[in-house]
């Protein structure tokens, strides 16, 4: 740990929305230093007594820290493997562990309890969650600046959407990368504030592409400003599966800082960091020692290291996954992350969310901060490298699957997205086709080196008939005959962030390896696989 | 139960504020239709796998729904002193159940599970949840119309901040009571949606001026359309303690009907339902048979009841308290609550709400749910009016020690907030002062029927070298000098629904009894009265 003082995070009100500067602080705030004295009666509020909270306790049986192995293993052919491997076959009880929050405890700062969980909401948080994180926050992401703080949130969707509103106004734009998230455009769209796409490669978001954009601004035939804030994922890019390494996102900072922009980090896939796909052939056999820092050292920094104006706003989530998909399933319940950032940006985040859902579920966060106060720092990294392992069994399962299925071959890519990538190309194999078939490309994908989801791109020129405009259409129809056939996909148009990249992209599909049991994602490949005979030869 | 077919919610589109107009439905949800079919492989989303929730189950100890006597009692000294009749004297172990939610189950549907609460999150809630909602509401508050629907939403303040931004545009304005809750004002206040106030009763918002305001709203003086949302805090009104029966409700919902109006009801006291006030030596001891239909039936009805054009939308919630105060409490941490309302409506409310918290915290969610199952309707209700009970006991002994420390005189309202109202006036006790002093009215209060707060109105006209205009800076005079000596309550300029409001107003004071122990509520008053001798005579 460096001894050399860090500086403080620079002005950034002229940053702030309309909206953002409109919130006022409740002018009792500045009388709360009347709280401060223990013995004073508070007649005040309108805040049952915790007698009437019906719940005396809630208690849970949570997993221990290290039940994901480190070994990558060729048994995972079902989610259930590891737990064999760990108790023997037959068993099926999972390793846990109990806690317990007490209504009432002795020191109601220090230990979690529902009288205060269930109560005390400020947007902070509780006292022991606020502290974990700070820490682990500290640990972990390295901010480069002295005074960053934290600030709970509901989950990312809900970060981001409070974030735009508290920067961007009405009639503003914001640097994307060309496929992103669809629902951070949804967030922003119903106020008038857009999106203007920058190009990606096989590390995400380009500079040279970024600066071109911002250099070139025409205030007036825009009719806005220039841009002022980007919204990027830049670990396991949603879709395009990139992983933004250290030298990429200091290159991307230093524009911001020269053309003063608010980067907003979003960052759910974080530590699901897999390293780059091998086949199965290329594939070492490692045993992974687990060492708390030499993981933490071994991912791709947050751009908060490299942070020293206090110009980033990252986005964490303890949902891992943030999106409405076709079932309109959102993240995980726990609906809990948080923000850091510069403390002016943090207390008009703060104003924000006080008029919405103010702080996160009482139950989610003494749930949440007493399983830490279990695994402790150490025992939260280690799971989350036991996690990453499983993401990176899962996705070697996936694509080993499709190269079982398919013929592949490898190319280094030339242009647009996948410049300088590794691409895996898909054909039908030797066997099972025509000559005149068997040539033809069907699809291609370069492996994620993070996150959750395979982007594919689909090779339509090759399907008989086609005409140059037909991909749109095609994506649509090959979609909806997969939807029928049993399997479901996201198609490629979703994630384009505007109509212009849309129509400029080749037919393409995300493909989610997170949740699929391992037996129900082969067979997905065999329905995949069916599909795309038909597809091909008949059209 | 009516075997009448009731009518359709009218057309509400025109209600509609742009922004809500603006929120698009995801044009996926349009191929749900292939999510019926469960041997469907779902590649689709982002979605970590039920594995990798840590938590295996989770478990809780609640109280049992009768936990809380019905009988009114003198020896509720302290808030313990009810375990104590049930268990006896030395016992603190509350009388509880237990509940669980494990993780995985063989009905998702039906039974409540982590898999399910901790990952989906549609804004409708968990499934077991939605029906017990929808049971409740057509039990308790039998909505006149036919397609009333039911949405959670995080609890009152993002209710009603999600409302107001669906319903009106920057520049409108809404009605409320002059005295209301604060943070309804907050979230409206930066999108620049300001608050016309209109005068109150003993029974709460006028009709009279309800329609004056309306009839005589001049749109080009005003710059504005005719509002056509009204914010109104009906039982238990914050901060007057009021409780609107049914023949007022039917009479401002009329007005409603001839001026278009959206009603907003935001609702948080109302099963703090507790009667008309009688002093000691006038109450009469009454034991209560608990009935389910009978208490029920016992409660002045909520708007929905008369609601035959679907024009209200209804904020319920979970947490019994929504304010923020000076020590920043928020609501109670289940940040759980629904909107009861017209299809079109919830829709919209939806959209706003998916681009936020989307779905409450599942963990609450499944809790409280599981709660609900074992409790069912009528342990839920009894429930209710055990709580009740104990909010009755607090409010009589808050105006008990109040007779008991000062001289009460009674006597009818005849103008403003308190016309028609029985009114208690307290001055100095006969035996502590002089002859001059003696006669002096300190404040005055009318019990509230509802609640858990108390209004107070301070006669500083009595206060020695008083001059009209000083009631503000003695308001705040005599606030600091109760927080000085250990006393916390509201001011009451904090109500104010506007600046003239407060101008307008003598000095007031809110005080709560929800919260404190009964010893300490009659410590306050002790520190009240000594603070006030001092105010009162060298002033």
């Amino acid at each position: 740990m460096s001894a050399e003082k860090r500086p403080q995070a620079i002005e950034l009100s002229h940053h702030l929305s309309d909206l953002a500067k409109a919130r006022q602080v409740s002018p009792l705030k500045g009388l709360q230093k009347f709280m401060l004295n223990k013995d004073t009666i508070v007649l005040a509020g309108g805040l049952p007594h915790p007698d009437y909270f019906p719940f005396a306790d809630v208690s849970a049986n949570v997993l221990v820290h290290d039940a994901y192995s480190l070994e990558p293993s060729e048994e995972r052919s079902s989610s259930l493997s590891w737990v064999w491997k760990l108790f023997g076959a037959g068993s099926s009880k999972e390793k846990t562990t109990g806690i317990t929050i007490p209504k009432y405890v002795s020191d109601a700062n220090k230990e979690v309890n529902l009288a205060t969980a269930l109560q005390y909401g400020t947007a902070q948080g509780i006292v022991p969650l606020q502290k974990f994180i700070k820490e682990f926050s500290a640990k972990v992401y390295q901010p480069a600046y002295e005074n960053w703080t934290i600030l709970l949130h509901g989950g990312n969707t809900d970060a981001w959407t409070r974030a735009i509103l508290t920067l961007c106004n009405s009639g503003d734009y914001f640097i994307v990368e060309e496929w992103t998230y669809p629902s951070a455009l949804a967030s922003a769209a119903p106020y008038n504030i857009r999106p203007i796409p920058v190009a990606m490669d096989s590390e995400g978001l380009r500079p040279d592409h970024l600066r071109k954009t911002l250099a070139e601004w025409d205030q007036e035939a825009r009719g806005a400003r220039r841009p002022h804030v980007i919204y990027t994922v830049p670990v396991g890019q949603n879709p395009s599966g990139a992983t933004m390494g250290a030298e990429r996102k200091k290159a991307i900072y230093d524009i911001c800082v020269e053309f003063d922009v608010i980067i907003v980090e979003d960052d759910p896939y974080y530590f699901l960091q897999q390293g780059v796909y091998r086949p199965k052939s290329e594939r070492s056999v490692n045993t992974l020692k687990h060492e708390t820092d030499k993981f933490v050292s071994s991912l791709a920094p947050s751009y908060l290291k490299f942070d020293y104006q206090g110009r980033v706003i990252r986005l964490d989530t303890f949902s891992k996954a943030s999106m409405i998909n076709l079932q309109s399933y959102i993240a995980p319940g726990s609906r809990l992350g948080w923000f850091t950032c510069a403390p002016l940006l943090a207390e008009r985040l703060e104003r924000q969310g006080e008029t919405t859902t103010q702080a996160p579920c009482g139950f989610g966060q003494s749930l949440i901060s007493q399983l830490f106060k279990t695994w402790q720092y150490d025992g939260y990294v280690r799971w989350l490298h036991g996690l990453a392992t499983e993401y990176r069994s899962r996705r070697d399962y996936l694509i080993d699957t499709l190269n079982e299925e398919f013929q592949v071959s490898r190319t280094v890519g030339t242009k647009g997205v996948w410049e300088g990538s590794d691409i895996f190309e898909f054909s039908f194999k030797a066997t099972e086709m025509s000559e005149k078939l068997r040539q033809r490309k069907l699809f291609s994908l370069v492996p994620p080196t993070s996150g959750m989801f395979l982007w594919f791109a689909l090779h339509f020129e090759n399907v008989p008939g086609f005409r140059q405009g037909d991909e749109e259409t095609l994506e649509e129809k090959l979609w909806e005959t997969l939807a029928k056939k049993g399997l479901l996909v996201a198609p490629g148009w979703f994630f384009a962030s505007t109509d212009d990249v849309a129509d400029a992209g080749e037919g393409h599909f995300r493909i989610s390896f997170s949740n699929a049991e391992y037996s129900d994602m082969k067979k997905a490949i065999g329905i995949f696989a069916a599909v795309l005979r038909e597809f091909f030869k008949e059209h």
